[in-house]
C-alpha cells in the first residue's frame, strides 16, 4: 500500500499560515581575527495565528535555560513562535542564563505584538558562555523584518540553526484529512553530542548532542492529541537515534499545529484522522532523525541496528544501544569491518539477559532481505568475511541481531567512530 | 608513615618457589607473507609446591572457555601451575573451545606430573578463531623446558601475555611479616577492551580488555583469607580502570600463594599481618592496573577522575564512569583541553542524582594539592583557560569531581580517546 501522503518541497514554511526567517548576529565566535563568523545563527519561526503545541525536552539533569522556560510553556498547550540561537547553548549559564532566555522570548514578544508565554526558546551550541545580548536583540530586530512565508526562508532558518552539521535538514509532506489538504514539515540539527533521551513530563525515557528540531503542520489538532502523536513520534525517531552516546543538555522538539488547512479538528491520537496523520508525522520525524545521523560528527557509515528476540522491548533497546555505543564496534565499522567478536562481547556487559549459544548475527544492505547470518547460535558461519565486506563496506547497511529469547524488539540508528570525530573535537 | 614494604626487582618469579617461561609457539598469525609473527605468545608460571588460589573473572555474559574453567578449578582454593597464551581468546569457540582449554591444561599436568584440576588457563587476542592446538602442545613442551626461578624469565612471560600491549608490565614488592621476609609479584597485559568487572563470584559488581594478571606470592595465606584479600585489591585497581569502556569476555586475575616463605599463616584478611599484607597487594594490584591504562591503545593521557560528594558510593561510582567514559570528553582530554561543559553534561545524563547548582569541578597534577576550579556550584571560575591548560596539556593530571550532596566517593583511573585508538582498532 502507497503511504497516505507525498514529500513535497520546503519545510517550516509548507503549511499555511508559517512564517520563518534565519539571519546571522554574530553569536558565532569567528575563526582567526575579529568579529562574527558571518554564519547565520538567529532562526524565527512565526505562525500567523496561535497554535496548539507539543514539546520534547532533554531527560538530562543538567538542563539548559532555554529548555526549562520553553518545557514550561509548551506544557499549555499554546504558543505561536519559536525564537532559536545557535552557536552557544546557553547551559551552565546561573540566572543570568535565564533571564536571557527569558528575554530573547520578550523581544520577540513586543514586536510581534504576542503574549510572551506564546514565544518558544531554544539554543544550541557551547556551553557555559553567556549570550551576547545586545547581538542577540540585534538579530531578533532583523528576523521579524526577514519573516515570509516562503521555501527560501525556511531553508535560511534551517541553516541558522546548524552548529557543527554540515548541512541543513529539512522535510515536508502533504496528506489528505476529508477533503482537506494538510501539510507537515519540518527543520532539525545534530552532527555531536547525539543519543537523545527525550521526554513529554520530564520522567526520562526506559534509556537515555544537542538535537533541534521543530515541526510545523496547518491541521487542527487538540493540544492533548498534539503531545501523544509528538511523543509517539519522538520515541520511534530521535530517540532512537545515537552518534556519540553522549546526551546533550539542550535537545529540543516542539510541534506547533496552528489550524489553518481547516480539518476537522483531530481530538484523538487513536482516531482514524488521527492514525493517518501519525504516519505522517512519524515520516517526518524519522527522516530528520536519520538526517542528523548520517551527518554526524566525522560520520562515513550509517548503521541501523534490528535488535530482536530479546525477553522484553526494554533489555532489546539495552543491548541495541549497548552495540550502537560500543567504541570497539563503532571503530570496527569505521574500517568496514564485520567484527562480530566485538558485537558479541558487547552484547555480553549489556546488561540485557543473552545466551551466548542463541545469538544469531547477520549483515544486510538496508532494506534488502538478503541477510548475511555471520554468527548462528553464538558460532561463527561460513560466510566469507569478503562476502561480508562487501556490505560493511558500504556508506549504509543494517546490523540484525536475534537474541532468540523472547518476542523484544528495538531499532537504533547509528554512526561509525573515525578519526575524524577524535580530531574535530578534540579542541585544540 | 612509609609503606610496610618496598618495592623489588622482577616480578612473578620474585616470590621464593615459583618458575616461569615465555615462548614463542606460532598463536600470532603473521603479517604478511606465511609463517608466524615472531612474537611470544604462550606464557607458563608454576609454583614448586601446591598453592593457595584465588581468582576473579569477567562478568560479561558470553565468557571465554579458559575463564570457564579457570574459575570453577580456581573455587577449589588450590592450584599450582597457569598455562597462558596470547593471540587467540578461545571465546565463542564453543565446545571445541572448551575442549581445547581443557587440553592446554592436560598438557602441563602431564608434562609436570601434577594433578590437571591444579592448572589453571587463561587466553587474550582474537575472539571466535580456534586454537591452533598443535602449535600450542609444542610450545607447552617448550615453556616446561625453560620454566626458571629468575628475573629474565618472568620478563619473557610477561612479554608472553601482550597482544596490543606496547609493552610487559612487571612489579614485585617485599615486605616483613613477622621475622620472615615475604614476596608479591605480578605481570599482566591490557590496551583495548578495558573496563573490567571481575567478580570472585560471578554476580556482576555494583557497575562494570581483555587484561589479564597474574600475581604470585610466598606468603602463607588461607584460600578464604586469599580470596578476600585478593578481591578487595581487585575492587580497588583493575576494577577501577577504563581504556574504551569495553568490558572482554576473558578478564582474569588470579593470585596464587605457596607459602614458602614461612610466614604463620594469614587466616583472616582482617588479622593484623593479613592488613599488612593487603596494603603491599593492593599497591602491586594498583600499579599494574595503571600501567594498563598507561600502556592503553593509542592513550596519550592518563587521567584520574576523582568523585566525591555523591549520595552513596554507587552513584560517585556511577557518575566517575560516565564522565571517563564519555566519547566527548576523552576526545576533549586527547586535546589537553579542560572542557568542563562536556563534563558537567555527562554528570547531568548519567543516572547518579546530581544538582546542577552544587557542582565544583577542578583539575591538579597527579598527587598535587593545587587544586585549579574551572566550574564552583555549576558556574564557571574565572580560571583563566591557559593556567588549567596547563595542567591539562600534561601526560598526567587529576579531575576533581565533588557533587556536593553526601559522603559517596570513586576514583576512576581513564584514558583519552585519541586519532590512535580508532587508527588502530578499524581493522582494515
Amino acid at each position: 500500500m502507497a503511504d497516505p501522503f507525498q514529500s513535497i518541497a520546503g519545510s517550516v514554511t509548507a503549511p499555511e499560515g508559517f512564517l520563518a526567517a534565519g539571519v546571522e548576529c554574530g553569536i558565532k565566535p569567528a575563526g582567526l581575527g575579529k568579529g562574527s563568523s558571518g554564519k547565520p545563527d538567529l532562526a524565527l519561526i512565526v505562525s500567523e495565528v496561535p497554535a496548539a503545541v507539543a514539546g520534547t525536552f532533554t531527560t538530562n539533569q543538567v538542563c539548559a535555560a532555554p529548555v526549562k522556560i520553553s518545557a514550561r510553556r509548551a506544557r499549555r498547550g499554546t504558543a505561536q513562535a519559536v525564537i532559536v540561537n545557535s552557536g552557544n547553548a546557553n547551559a551552565c549559564t546561573g540566572t543570568r542564563g535565564l533571564r536571557d532566555a527569558e528575554a530573547m522570548t520578550e523581544l520577540v514578544a513586543d514586536e510581534l505584538l504576542m503574549p510572551v508565554e506564546d514565544v518558544l526558546v531554544a539554543s544550541t551550541g557551547r556551553i557555559g558562555i553567556p549570550l551576547p545580548m545586545r547581538k542577540v536583540e540585534a538579530g531578533i530586530h532583523e528576523a521579524v523584518g526577514r519573516l515570509h512565508h516562503t521555501t527560501d526562508s525556511s531553508h535560511e532558518a534551517a541553516r541558522a540553526i546548524m552548529t557543527s552539521d554540515t548541512r541543513p535538514k529539512e522535510v515536508a509532506v502533504e496528506l489528505m484529512l476529508g477533503n482537506k489538504k494538510v501539510r507537515i514539515g519540518g527543520i532539525c540539527k545534530g552532527a555531536g553530542m547525539i543519543q537523545p533521551g527525550m521526554s513529554l513530563t520530564g520522567r526520562r525515557p526506559a534509556l537515555h548532542a544537542t538535537m533541534l528540531c521543530f515541526l510545523t503542520t496547518d491541521a487542527a489538532i487538540r493540544p492533548k492529541a498534539l503531545r501523544q502523536l509528538l511523543g509517539s513520534a519522538v520515541a520511534r525517531s530521535f530517540n532512537r537515534i545515537t552518534v556519540d552516546g553522549d546526551m546533550s543538555t539542550n535537545d529540543t522538539v516542539l510541534l506547533l499545529a496552528n489550524g489553518l488547512a481547516g480539518n476537522r479538528e483531530i481530538t484523538g491520537a487513536d482516531s482514524a484522522p488521527g492514525r493517518k496523520f501519525a504516519k505522517a508525522l512519524d515520516h517526518v520525524a524519522l527522516e530528520l532523525a536519520k538526517k542528523i545521523v548520517l551527518d554526524g560528527e566525522g560520520a562515513a557509515r550509517f548503521v541501523t541496528v534490528r535488535l530482536e528476540g530479546a525477553r522484553n522491548d526494554r533489555d532489546a533497546d539495552t543491548a541495541a544501544r549497548t552495540v550502537a555505543n560500543s567504541q570497539l564496534v563503532k571503530t570496527s565499522w569505521c574500517g568496514g569491518d564485520p567484527n562480530w567478536g566485538r558485537i558479541m562481547d558487547a552484547l555480553g556487559y549489556s546488561t540485557a539477559k543473552i545466551v551466548e549459544e542463541k545469538i544469531d548475527i547477520g549483515y544486510s544492505l538496508p532494506g534488502s532481505r538478503d541477510l548475511k547470518y555471520i554468527v548462528r547460535q553464538g558460532s561463527p558461519t561460513r560466510t566469507a568475511l569478503k562476502t561480508l565486506g562487501r556490505i560493511t563496506k558500504k556508506d549504509a547497511f543494517d546490523l540484525h541481531i536475534n537474541l532468540n529469547l523472547g518476542p523484544g524488539s528495538a531499532i537504533v540508528y547509528s554512526s561509525d567512530l573515525t578519526e575524524k570525530y577524535v580530531t574535530f573535537n578534540r579542541g585544540e
